[in-house]
């Protein structure tokens, strides 16, 4: 069975991976060359919105899956004439609105923040009005890893902020939260789904830096809340594959962020810190496999590489770490691989984590893991 | 940097799916269309031997290292002479002839059966009257899965079996052994080597069927026995790469059978069983990077798919399983995949491993790991 991937970055290259051993084959629609998944299978070179292209892959793949929100979901719904594609073209489109996506929150009872369409024809006072300040002003789509939203503190930030980014807009109030957190979980085929631990995030300008898992100081309460809304949405969909769910936490209370319909830098942990990685159950959950239970964990750390690849002798002389590379020119911001850590303990995850983090061209202290704080972590710069 | 495998079978296949993650790229020098390695790197289509071949195969990568021992030493120290082979092909070389290698046993000082060549030109008498019977008459090179070799148990017998091999022999005195065990380790670049726990494995029509790791009831000091006698090989060689050695053992004494100068079925388990698996050691080993050294272990089981590959999804089913398939056309005695089984307690693993086995074309009960038995194993048939 070939698996079509829309997309042939490191997502799609930790998909075949993970998917090859269990004799799945691989074809990747990708408009660059030498994508980072291109050694692990043929590729479509085309346009994500390219039919000729998109006629290609549903030709050589027995269903197709996606790497990133960026594909657009009208070519997701035309090939899903074709092929079945996995999960539905309807998630993706959901997932591309961050209107559309707080107003599925809304809509199936997950706490979120206060929102409000704005934008061409709308008057910011009144968007205002709802949120209050200080509040955050995104594009409905095309964000990512922090870019296309801004954090306005006065009604005049919020005017500037709103012509500078510009087209159709959402604001939202602004959440002091005390923490990130992710839930990971796979729906099958058979409609049953499995839930990695609660994930705790930190991100710096916008791109995330540093995860631990299974998330420090959540108890098994809030693991189960965060499923419920996992499996609210995924039902929703009659949902296949990976979904990951970006959550504030404020107390003890979740707040539901924004969703990706895919496998989720946050879940990378998952390929050494459980039984079966993120990336293998996504394969499972699209071609029709039952899905594998993630068993008991060890503490697990994830460090991202961004902007520069540090000598990988030098990372690989570190005991108890795992080194990811994705294979991609080195650019400022971009991220060319990670690396985990999984220990017997959690300070031992964390004394190898500062290992690698030392390594890695941070001018920044590591993003310590919420439970080396007396209080914890306060919102940072979104 | 670019590794060169000599050989595109599962083994390469296995080899680039632990090397991609450190960086490295993969091409595969192979005889035979669509090998189990080709969805995983640039394939140079071309027998072992081919000059024009192996050149272009070293135009292509940094780095060499094979797959299997078939490939002629002579090709290998061609290859040599334009780019690193590692392990080096002297140490090919020997693992090819059962007799350099049992030759080699003895200069060591590695214990091992009493052996004698034999063949053209030489009276089987003399050979039979050095090893006594029952014996073990086999071919000196291309040997594998139990192939080129017979048990006699009389002169008439071994006159029989040495007619129908022909060629170059030796004669071994039979090991009436409690059980088969292996100790696969790697030495790297920079001549510190580690190594992984000794597996019990279990073989039928001379090929593995099962191994269990670590090896029950194996006290440290028979690790550290099997560990020197690895070592010792691996310097004479200024070895790097993965050296696995097949020993017997009878009661506390080990006896070293064969080496294999490459990654091993029997260390197929630490893919899911350790923190760093054979493939990974060998592509740091062979390419210049720090090894990892295996940590702790749950017991672990590996089976072997052999013939034919039962439904992928009946297989992905069993929770605590892992699937490995190869992508290859199912044929009788041809191994297509394997499973690993890894769980907290041994008696856990081991009715994890019976699940997977009655899904198994397998008409005989499993090979229950030694612990299960009252008395040790006893010779199977070799």
């Amino acid at each position: 069975m070939t698996v079509g991937v829309l997309g042939g970055g490191q997502l799609a290259r930790m998909l075949a991976l993970a998917g090859i051993p269990l004799g799945r084959r691989f074809v990747f629609l990708e408009p660059s060359l030498r994508p980072p998944a291109g050694a692990l299978g043929a590729v479509v070179r085309g346009a994500y919105d390219d039919a000729a292209a998109l006629e290609r892959l549903a030709g050589q793949a027995d269903v197709v899956t996606l790497e990133f929100e960026a594909v657009p979901a009208e070519a997701a719904r035309a090939l899903g004439a074709r092929v079945p594609v996995r999960p539905s073209p309807e998630a993706l489109a959901t997932a591309q609105d961050r209107l559309a996506e707080k107003q599925l929150f809304q809509q199936l009872g997950i706490p979120t923040a206060s929102f409000r369409p704005a934008g061409a024809g709308e008057r910011w006072e009144d968007a205002l009005a709802a949120t209050g300040l200080p509040a955050v002003v995104k594009t409905r789509r095309f964000g990512y890893d922090g870019k296309g939203q801004a954090v306005v503190r006065s009604p005049a930030e919020a005017e500037a902020a709103m012509e500078a980014l510009g087209g159709e807009l959402i604001v939202e109030s602004f959440v002091d939260f005390d923490r990130e957190l992710s839930i990971v979980g796979a729906r099958g085929a058979d409609g049953t789904s499995v839930f990695y631990p609660l994930t705790e995030n930190h991100h710096r300008e916008g791109i995330l830096r540093a995860s631990y898992a299974p998330a420090p100081n959540a108890p098994p309460d809030l693991q189960a809340e965060a499923e419920a809304m996992a499996r609210r949405i995924m039902e929703r969909f009659d949902y296949k594959g990976i979904l990951a769910v970006e959550l504030f936490q404020k107390g003890n209370r979740l707040l539901a962020n924004e969703i990706a319909p895919r496998v989720h830098n946050s879940g990378h942990w998952t390929m050494n810190g459980a039984a079966a990685s993120q990336f293998e159950n996504h394969v499972r959950a699209v071609t029709g496999l039952p899905l594998a239970r993630p068993e008991p964990f060890r503490p697990s750390a994830m460090l991202n590489i961004v902007g520069e690849l540090p000598p990988p002798a030098a990372l690989a002389a570190v005991q108890g770490a795992h080194m990811h590379l994705y294979d991609k020119a080195p650019r400022p911001g971009r991220k060319l691989g990670h690396v985990n850590v999984t220990a017997a303990g959690a300070e031992e995850t964390d004394e190898i984590a500062r290992r690698i983090w030392s390594l890695l061209p941070e001018s920044t202290p590591m993003p310590a893991p919420s439970w080396q704080r007396d209080t914890p972590v306060r919102a940072l710069a979104v």
